[in-house]
């Protein structure tokens, strides 16, 4: 029979019930290593099993060969079958409907077994680590490629396209978000959706991206000038004091402060510059297979940051109408210290030619 | 004061609650008409509240001047303020979590207002219709131009970079799933994992894809050779039934018949064949806001079809190891008949010279 890995049966003793029922697709990939849009896992102590409809059972056989899981043909009633008798049931509560909650209360005692889940999820292992390097990686290689590719006259939605295909064409499977890109002063909404408006010279451009690999996302932010027209004083100014925001937490951020303590480190110096007004979201989320998760880095997480944590540090300023500066990238913590896995970009205001 | 418009004035009655309360993406756009990855919406029989957090306050107050929803500035308290007091709340239970659902427990009785959004959902506005024909429009346009581009050598990823490409130019918003690119047998693996293997003359290639305009999807599978080796004998004669089977669906589906009867249509005709055991999933679903949505065509559904709904027609065969072949269009139902919105591209089985 096919051991259970240790890192399921961690979450399985952690979350003190009888069985785990996972329905949701990033937790499936998580538990079972696998890809599917579909399919059941019930974890427990002597077994992972995948139930895995006929979509997916050639595929799921082959990769999940010696993997510790054990793929089982079915569908929902295979799965109901599975968790039959099973008293206390772990589901994770914020990735569970409502519908299935009500039909799961009927027969078990169910209990959130997300806070297990995320204790594991929260601290990535070296492979982990590595594909969200290689996301970067190619995160910042698009954009390379596209800064090579800018002209006047292209839309926020063809300069979208392009880098998404320079990321594609690199190896990603995909974004990881709809990438943000806001020419003007569009830069002032933060979570802008990109439209039609034309580069012209001159234009702040802000460009918020990012890709997937084998599942695992990678989040970055670059703000440049398309040109210098000479009007952008107050632009080059404020874009340093971002900057220095940005590059303190990546100096000053060690091994268990909260996330409070870390969104202080760039939120103070910006009120020490008069510009924390502006400053209208968090500093940073947590990455992994999802592009938001765990830590928090915000004003009220008291969550504390440790070894194999990865997040984005990305303080910004947003005067309405005016100007948006973002500078982001995604990091990772180790011995101690705050690294980031952007090598290959500058953050120096970038003014192009 | 703003009115509430009629189509949410009858999801409201529909309901029969105090007010609905949203938190879900998708459905928040449904009903604000304006797209975000955060918010509440509120809808009452007097006013429908969008709570906006300064990332989409400054976008949505401009972007939904006069349209009868109220953009209220605010995160979770202010929409926890705004529904004090309602005694009967309707959330959607199949898109509410079960941690929001137990905190919504304690203060309200909680209904499921996902039926009178489904019944509002399922049938599409004329303006719905023409995002849903520009997304297949487009979608067909990319084929066409990725068929020109096509290369021995180029691997399933590159290929379907450059499709989606090919659409994000045209004014998509990105795609509506992860694209499926199956070079050879790959295509026998009904939702095939796209990879680095690469092209050769003769191979049968499969791509199932789509993109999405405005948050509306499309939905597209095309299987064809790239080359003709001579030893697709077996292929093409599978192509012809699986091509009949669906272009059969679109012939003899009418207004009032289930998703069951529309399944068989295509069903019974593989099965003439002796083809059916390799039809292993159903023969469509909805499409909309979502990729997967309803009405269902499947054995099992007894969905009624009717007038303005929109659905995929996928047959498919999949013999494992051997081959592949789904033919899929985005399909409608007008006058009691149904129509393909795809006119650009061929079903005949294409050969690639």
């Amino acid at each position: 029979m096919a051991m259970v890995k240790e890192k399921l049966r961690k979450i399985y003793e952690n979350s003190g019930v009888d069985a785990l029922y996972i329905e949701c697709d990033f937790l499936r990939k998580y538990l079972t290593g696998f890809s599917s849009t579909d399919g059941y896992v019930i974890l427990d102590g002597k077994s992972c099993k995948f139930v895995a409809d006929p979509r997916y059972f050639e595929a799921a056989e082959r990769e999940l060969k010696g993997s510790g899981v054990e793929v089982v043909a079915g569908a929902y009633p295979e799965a109901m079958d599975l968790i039959a008798g099973k008293k206390t049931l772990g589901i994770p509560f914020p990735f569970t409907d409502a519908s299935s909650y009500e039909r799961l209360k009927k027969a078990h005692t169910l209990v959130d077994c997300m806070p297990a889940l995320k204790q594991a999820m929260i601290v990535k292992s070296e492979e982990e680590l590595s594909l969200i390097q290689t996301a970067c990686d190619i995160a910042e290689e698009a954009f390379l490629e596209l800064l090579t590719e800018l002209k006047e006259g292209m839309t926020e939605n063809e300069t979208a396209a392009l880098l998404e295909y320079n990321m594609r064409k690199r190896g990603a499977s995909g974004t990881s978000f709809d990438t943000i890109c806001a020419f003007g002063a569009h830069g002032s909404v933060p979570h802008y959706e990109t439209g039609d408006t034309k580069l012209r010279f001159g234009d702040p451009v802000l460009i918020d991206f990012g890709c997937k690999v084998k599942g695992y996302c990678s989040d970055i932010t670059r703000t440049f000038l398309f040109g210098d027209d000479g009007k952008h004083e107050e632009f080059k100014k404020i874009y340093n004091s971002v900057l220095t925001a940005h590059e303190l937490v990546k100096e000053n951020l060690v091994a268990g402060m909260t996330g409070r303590e870390g969104d202080a480190l760039a939120r103070d110096y910006l009120k020490e510059k008069g510009l924390d007004q502006y400053f209208t979201h968090s500093l940073g989320h947590g990455i992994g297979l999802q592009i938001h998760e765990y830590p928090v880095l915000s004003p009220r997480s008291e969550e504390k940051i440790a070894d194999g944590m990865v997040f984005s540090d990305e303080p910004g300023v947003y005067i309405a109408g005016r100007l948006g500066i973002r500078i982001e990238d995604s990091m990772y913590m180790k011995g101690g210290k705050t690294f980031s896995f952007m090598h290959k970009t500058t953050k120096n205001l970038l003014v192009l030619e």
